[in-house]
């Protein structure tokens, strides 16, 4: 038996709150943005040097929210629409080894600080590990996709309250944050419910999902999502989509 | 405090069965191989449905033999001549989790079984995680390599000796094995000698390492590495480098 000993590099502070509204792979909305400060006695004045020439970083994350006690040997992905594959044919959460990957832009490097875009990550998930995305060891050409290849991610319109509008024009001032509404736009328009979601709540149905420091209120109707409103001050109560 | 409970998918059989010789990336050595071999408990015949649609996977690893005890912040690596950078903006195994994170293509689905190939990895070591490679996630379109982009890897001509082709031939017959030849070649042309090897070792000095069932032995002279002998039957000294 070997013990695997693993030391968190550090805490990713994410702009998404909940898994409900997170994207489903990293690249999906490259407004997501984070940051992750290296903990100290990891020494990033030296342990990071180099690492602002690089575009991107994988992160090697642990998935710190899952709660599933069974292993489960197959899975449905979002994209499948009730189909199923094997766990190691898919990225869910829910493995052996609760292990994420998730390639970032890395904007900038500030201090002890990574600053990222393009993550599908929640606040506060352990990183394991940060590596340089070096393309000559990172990339296959001409790969296949398997069956990720006929299966897109479903998409929905995207259309905006006027009350939507004007919250997100004080949003936009209180977090000193550009790419709001497109943030917004590019993350409900893959569609976050989940088939439970779809089947409980119907068309029509107000709900909502914590971003930055807001609760975004939307509603699907046919293709179409429609963002209602930005609530401040609103508490995540972390089971309001679970109770009927 | 987060406990880390991670789980090995199984344990790698692969071609390299020590440090010295191991490739230090995927790719270099497309003719590395490799089988892994699901655990039971993971229930492969399940969840390894749909994977064989998929060209190549990622490999998480766990660097079990790593020796080191204290944590060095900046790391020499082998194509930086003597350079230093940042332990992130590196590949190095010695790392806060010692996770490797390998891209390998994917020969074959065979039961419970992974035939891979192009791999970077021991014999015996753990992996943690299999996931699909997903081109339109892992696949950072421009992205800049920071120093590996004006640091190649360091390489040497290749010379076989008459006794080395010969062994060849006798081996390539009892393993049943195609290629080997240039599986010798693409190992001896990246310069797998460290630079204490270089230091103590000089021009003309006998060197050996472990591949398949074999030892392979080497000697550089100016800029060309030639392949003297393989013997079998040999036992791995795993410090025969190592002492004077």
């Amino acid at each position: 038996m070997i013990a695997f000993q693993l030391g968190a590099v550090g805490i990713l502070r994410s702009c998404f709150k909940e898994k409900f509204g997170t994207p489903r792979q990293p690249h999906l909305v490259p407004g997501a943005t984070a940051a992750l400060t290296v903990a100290p006695e990891h020494r990033p004045a030296l342990s990071l040097a180099g690492l602002e020439g690089f575009s991107h970083v994988w992160l090697i994350s642990y998935f710190h929210l899952n709660t599933n006690k069974k292993f489960l040997p197959k899975v449905h992905p979002p994209r499948l629409k009730g189909a199923a594959v094997g766990l190691f044919a898919s990225r869910s959460p829910h493995r052996p080894s609760p292990l994420g990957l998730s390639l970032a832009r890395l904007v900038k490097v500030e201090g002890d600080t990574l600053h990222l875009a393009g993550i599908d990550l929640i606040d506060g998930t352990p990183i394991l590990d940060v590596k340089p995305y070096i393309p000559e060891c990172d990339r296959a050409a001409g790969a296949s996709a398997g069956w990720t290849a006929d299966a897109p991610f479903p998409t929905l319109t995207v259309a905006f309250a006027p009350r939507a509008l004007a919250d997100i024009a004080a949003a936009r001032k209180r977090l000193k944050l550009r790419g709001l509404k497109r943030l917004l736009s590019d993350i409900l328009g893959q569609d976050i419910r989940n088939p439970r979601d779809k089947a409980l709540g119907a068309d029509g149905v107000d709900l909502g999902f914590f971003l930055h420091d807001f609760e975004a209120r939307f509603m699907v109707r046919g293709g179409t999502v429609t963002l209602l409103r930005l609530e401040t001050g609103t508490l995540m109560h972390k089971n309001e989509r679970r109770s009927p």
